[in-house]
């Protein structure tokens, strides 16, 4: 006895409820990641890791102003992250949230997921142009949070559009179970599509698979602001405690991004900046603790074109500072290549890239990455 | 291509296998859920949680006769207690076990699950009155763990039900893979239903959202016996760990609860005692570890009106005395009240409760909550 | 709104993608465990375990040449093994592969999955005789990894089959997130199938429910090479720390191994034997840090015969000789005897087994098991 499913990429199954009272659409993925360094003057490491393997369960209840999105991490990279603030489990959940539209243009959400931070965040994993995220985004990414959002959005003339995303949270990351520490989160972005809607929401998705026909343009800036903060990245990063609990300092960290696309060719770039009121976690005498605040910025810039093939050809170039004070590693720079066969779209792809690292006081190396993703 | 699935709260799939040889109904939930606290001379504290989510499947295999279950916890907290006695895995599995109904009104069950113990335990968390169970079950219930339960039931009259179960565990609580410590734990439990089945078991569902025609009562005495136990709250709390393993006494646990529901009208009291041989964990040389046994007792009532809109007015008064040997806050008291609205039953659902909280030698606080709980 | 479904024990859902462009079984089962021993001279201990409960999925994606599996273990047991090494996540995934059939009888793997090591390991725990595997492959079982596997096979005459796998992977065991330490893990197996298949597979399943009409047999060789190993068990085991970071040896396992099975009855024998460059970790002053590699050699014998009435009645005996040096109980002994019931072949039977443990060293001890298992 068989069922009938969705095509390929499609989902496992397109749920629909009775008087179509519901809808859930089941999918599931996972990256299969195979790396292979060289430092100057080491040796050659080669290593095999399930990088990501998720189930999504998505949809709507009763009516389709009510959307849900529950997704969950299974590899044990998806999972770290596992503390005495997460009731020592695994981070099992990535997003579990509501999402209301409960008057015209007005959404409200509420649950874990994605804050409104940088847009290379808000691309999913399974949406990437490279084999994984630029550094920028691993040093200054708002990441994934349980918070209240207040979404909206309206069209300045016949094309333009204008998106904005409020957000308020606790600040700690999420799968928080110990409840708020420090103060709280606010988080705001503003997103404009002066050229209209990409094609299938590709102002999130990495290549221009859909080879747009008129240019399409998205320009986003996003602003955060962590009261009383206490981790080292914001939200993210590690605890900082010192001898009377954990510190506190306010947090601030900019996002300015754009993504470009036609007719097969892409570039999108990011900036992102971070301060703090004061970065260096302090002891009740005065005295330093050894962590500090990640201040800094980087910038990111990638840009790719798809041979009508599917095969791409992509560049990408980082550099991340990060201040001197709070890092010895302060300067670093990536040069990437990238190539990729997309089989079928991002649903079945081998990725590959090449990078050349070069970091401040430290060696110099080539990381070469190859991927495949399997999406249903 | 879209599968047709059940309506909304009636499990996201019924499964059924060729010539009925077997059932799975697969069920999700989750319950998104915001605090907020003052405590006396404090700040408010906000707090944001995924409470709980869930994946369920149960049915028949071979023979409705043979049902099982099986329920995961997604949450941090669901998952919580991992533990050297759990292989330091996050405890996932909350049910897994097997039921057969091997010759009349017999049953016997093989398996993790709830044990035979108060009725707040066993109202499924999908079910509940208020945001949360009680803080009588918090400190007294027997939870969930593997055991082997042998169930009855017979009418006394055409209306008078009584229902018997008895079980036998290892007295450790949930999903431990090192074997048995100390001793066995014993639990009975007895439950009458002098006027009838509640409406769709409704006597293990908080509020009367079936709105019984006629006054419907059930009352039940359940005891609990675990020798040499090793933990704080028999089979639940901390390990009494000591120098020369881990410290064994005699715990007994008894529960007397009643349901009462009519017209939208409900009613819930409880009684709960928990005593121990000697609470007090010692070492080889009678020094004491500073571990105790929770001993002492607690009363919860609870009541209910659900209005035809389906909104429903509760209130909630809960007392906890702890012995005064083992707790410093001895006497807690616990006035909530609550308000929820039944959007589809307990499948969607806002509920809201506030809480005032008398604790001896602590602060007193005001607790706010709100939950939204989905259920497919 | 039911969804039909296969028939009992052939998976919850067989999905078919759209245009046959991929397909999934997803199967789910669980084992339910209950233990007594007794130790001379110790006391009865009675203990009960989910042992195993697993999900999983497999089918093609495009193409039948691409095949795919993912299983995921849910009890305790199944994800023990959380280290720093495995970002202390729990180690969730068992299986995260593909197979592609690029060329005629030739397929490579890529992902985690069982190396191609000795059979009972390769006998999925569903398909077992007893109610788990030998002491042999718990000591000598390579287990699951993340590899690269090579496999092709041919026909000598028209019945005799040759299969042969070649595999390279990091050799520190499933789910490590932390890159290659040491150096890389070669294996290599080749079976023979002189008087063809077995039906189903059976070369791999335990027991001869399918009552081969003639005489089938199997024999493999597997030999595994670990350069610069760090763990005690080659790629299982515990890491072998030293004070200038893991101590390194190379390590190699042998196997041998052979199924027979006609008419009901079926036997299976393995050897084991594994050596080290230098067994002994130590610190940079050549002191021992108290860790060695498990050495030595180990046998399994069992046979069983299935009753048409599907009641089995098997027998084991097991010697494990690890090297005097690096284990005080260098000699073990085991005598099994198993009786099961397959009701619905080994997707629902119970099974139970009676051991006698002579261990060296150490106090002799009976060990009896009664295990159910359900199987969708």
């Amino acid at each position: 006895q068989e069922t009938k499913a969705p095509k390929f990429g499609d989902g496992l199954l397109n749920l629909v409820g009775q008087d179509s009272s519901w809808t859930m659409k089941i999918g599931a993925r996972a990256q299969l990641l195979t790396t292979s360094s060289w430092e100057d003057g080491g040796e050659n490491s080669l290593n095999f890791l399930v990088r990501r393997a998720r189930l999504k369960f998505n949809g709507y209840a009763l009516t389709p102003k009510l959307q849900y999105k529950i997704q969950l991490g299974l590899s044990n990279r998806d999972m770290a992250g596992a503390s005495p603030y997460t009731s020592n489990s695994p981070r099992y959940i990535l997003d579990a949230y509501l999402k209301w539209n409960f008057y015209k243009n007005f959404a409200v959400q509420f649950g874990q997921g994605n804050l409104p931070g940088n847009r290379e965040t808000l691309i999913s994993s399974g949406n990437l142009q490279f084999v994984d995220r630029s550094r920028l985004t691993s040093i200054f990414s708002l990441g994934r949070e349980f918070s209240m959002q207040l979404s909206h959005h309206f069209m300045l003339s016949e094309q333009f559009k204008i998106k904005e995303t409020v957000s308020i949270a606790q600040g700690e990351g999420r799968n928080v179970t110990t409840g708020n520490e420090g103060g709280l989160k606010f988080t705001g972005r503003v997103e404009v599509l002066p050229f209209g809607d990409f094609k299938s929401g590709g102002e999130l998705v990495g290549a221009d698979l859909k080879r747009e026909e008129t240019p399409k343009l998205a320009l986003a800036l996003a602003y955060d602001y962590n009261g009383d903060a206490v981790k080292t990245r914001s939200n993210q990063g590690g605890y900082m405690d010192s001898d009377i609990g954990l510190y506190e300092t306010d947090i601030s960290t900019l996002f300015l991004d754009a993504m470009f696309k036609y007719q097969g060719f892409s570039f999108m770039a990011e900036y992102a900046n971070r301060k703090a009121d004061d970065p260096f976690a302090k002891n009740e005498d005065g005295s330093l603790t050894g962590d500090a605040v990640q201040v800094g910025d980087a910038l990111n810039f990638q840009s790719g074109y798809v041979f009508p093939s599917n095969w791409e050809i992509s560049g990408r170039y980082t550099t991340l500072n990060l201040d001197q004070l709070v890092a010895s590693s302060n300067k670093e720079q990536y040069y990437t290549l990238g190539v990729s066969k997309y089989i079928r779209g991002h649903k079945l792809k081998v990725q590959s890239d090449l990078s050349y690292l070069e970091i401040a006081n430290s060696n110099n190396e080539i990381l070469y990455r190859l991927q495949v993703e399997i999406h249903f």
